[in-house]
């Protein structure tokens, strides 16, 4: 820890300045916080069974500070935690946040970010709760999100089926191409006027969790995740958990050609939709992580396909199929071309862990 | 990262080898647990409201990895997490544990952290539910648990009354103690047979959380917090949140010359009872923090300190009477010593951000 300071270095700010902060900008809480911010643990209203998941953001591992606008950074440590909860069709209620600071960061810096988690929270209706701060070389955000079952039903990874057919809304590597350009840029350019890519950056800074669409898609979808590892990780884990909980041995198989890419990944690329995709553009696709879209198995029938359209129109956002499950002997993932020809991937299909989520390290 | 590796590192481990290690070490959970590891997130009964709490730990700011054994290290995560659902004289249920884990942590090493958090919370009856796993530059660990009220009733650190007597459990100034031993000696001497310290050395590696003796005390105290941050500043949270949510200003006196020591920290200072304690013995026990012990007010009538010995022999653990409330214009605390002269602390009463809980920067 640097003992230089400036009056606008958040060591002068002191823990209780932090704190003093804090409830200076959470507002009036509802009826269900007994007790919030400010004594040793809090106490809240909420219905069983609850939902609870948790995500750890490391500077230089998760994010770049220095290219990664405070604001959106805030909002997208509370994004990525109700995208877990969307996976399982939740709603979510409370958020605890634990920051670990570096001694050089801003107070205006800070007070960015948590504007920009809170105004997430207020827009989906979650109450700050708790958290902890401390000292820290590199910026550390620690987010739990608390969350209650919508309709008595969750998705779950477990569920898929024989024959389902694999699908997922948005687009894919958006988020993982966004990042690899704001690399090579070296600045945040969201905001430069006719920036062709400011869409694909602005995907990995500001992910949108699928919430109201994911409570929409619970009453169709057998299985279902949300997309942060990439899709065949993340596909992975449908067959895997699938496989543990119930038993059920499935293999995948993905049609490359239906993968749904944006017009900005497709300009990037300089993609024609009569070739096959290219490598560099078929690993983001398939292997870029943190889109926060949803992956989902579902019946592959003409009226599941028909309420999928009608979701999607609602929601503004596509719904695609892009392969189906069979029942296997083992479980796999394979991969075509729109030839039929198989596809190889140059890497293992599961990421090692010290590579996983690294932006300094080699993109995929 | 390094992309150096030997066998027992870590990164060879992978991140679906760690979730494996997890799901091996965690014993079959309970009928409470819907939906345990592996899922987007976890799906609990518990009972409303719901107590939650998080603390975040980083390397070298709250511990030195080489200095504190790795099963040590994993049960204190949990325990400092359990003493703030003391505090609230809750009942522990769930956790969840986020890691970042540096490329060069040992296999084995990892292996300990986890044995160290799940035997604490078997046993405390705490079932791991959930979390998330990162590589890091220096180990990250975040742990927020999930509790339910005891017979209805909270112990808050806003309850504090006119005219009580202000208490605490067990010593005070061990763990902080103990820590600057330790750096002193540079490896952990715990087990040196003989060795006179390594009580005070154990309170900094391992503290008790004490939750059975805070639900009984929830029958008692008024206000109640635990030692995290040292007795002076945790007073303090107590007088503050008294003064924030009830609109009671108090000021504290407490007579250093009461304040509970250890044989081993006396020994350490060659404390004799008759005598003021020394600058630095008395900024270990009054701004040390780490003890885990509780501080809580209470009437000091006749009756309650009866009851109160009665409860430290049924848990054999010293309660002590340090001090008085009294109602006052503004919050502030006065200490004075044996012969009733009022002491000045060299250091602002509040401990700055950047120098809070951090091992590295100089010792109180």
């Amino acid at each position: 820890l640097s003992s230089k300071k400036t009056d606008s270095e958040i060591s002068d700010l002191g823990e209780e300045g932090w704190i003093r902060l804090i409830r200076k900008l959470v507002p009036q809480s509802s009826s269900r916080v007994l007790i919030g911010l400010g004594d040793d643990a809090s106490l809240t209203r909420i219905k069983s069974p609850l939902i609870s998941t948790t995500d750890l953001l490391i500077e230089d591992v998760h994010f770049i500070r220095e290219l990664h606008p405070p604001r959106l950074l805030g909002r997208k440590a509370l994004s990525v935690n109700l995208s877990d909860v969307a996976a399982m069709a939740g709603i979510p209620r409370f958020a605890l946040l634990s920051l670990g600071i570096p001694p050089e960061l801003k107070r205006k810096e800070l007070e960015e970010f948590l504007k920009g988690f809170l105004g997430q929270a207020k827009r989906f209706a979650v109450e700050l709760i708790g958290g902890d701060t401390t000292a820290a070389e590199k910026m550390t955000i620690s987010v739990t999100v608390l969350a209650e079952v919508a309709k008595a039903r969750v998705t779950l990874r477990s569920g898929a089926r024989d024959s389902d057919a694999v699908y997922v809304t948005g687009h894919l590597g958006d988020a993982s191409l966004g990042l690899h350009i704001l690399r090579q840029g070296k600045k945040p350019i969201t905001r430069a006027p006719g920036y062709p890519y400011g869409t694909l950056i602005r995907r990995h800074l500001d992910p949108a969790p699928r919430l109201e669409l994911a409570r929409d898609l619970s009453r169709i979808a057998h299985a279902m995740i949300d997309l942060s590892d990439g899709l065949v990780s993340d596909l992975g884990h449908i067959l895997e958990e699938t496989g543990l909980r119930r038993g059920r041995t499935l293999s995948a198989e993905i049609e490359t050609s239906r993968i749904p890419l944006s017009s900005a990944f497709r300009k990037y690329f300089k993609l024609t939709s009569r070739k096959p995709l290219p490598d560099p553009a078929l690993r983001f696709a398939l292997q870029g992580g943190e889109d926060y879209e949803l992956l989902f198995t579902a019946p592959s029938s003409a009226r599941v396909r028909e309420s999928l359209s009608e979701l999607a129109r609602k929601h503004g956002i596509p719904i695609t199929r892009i392969g189906v499950l069979h029942r296997s002997k083992t479980f796999f993932i394979r991969l075509f071309d729109p030839f039929k020809k198989e596809l190889v991937l140059p890497e293992p299909i599961f990421e090692h862990f010290s590579k996983s989520r690294s932006p300094r390290k080699p993109e995929p």
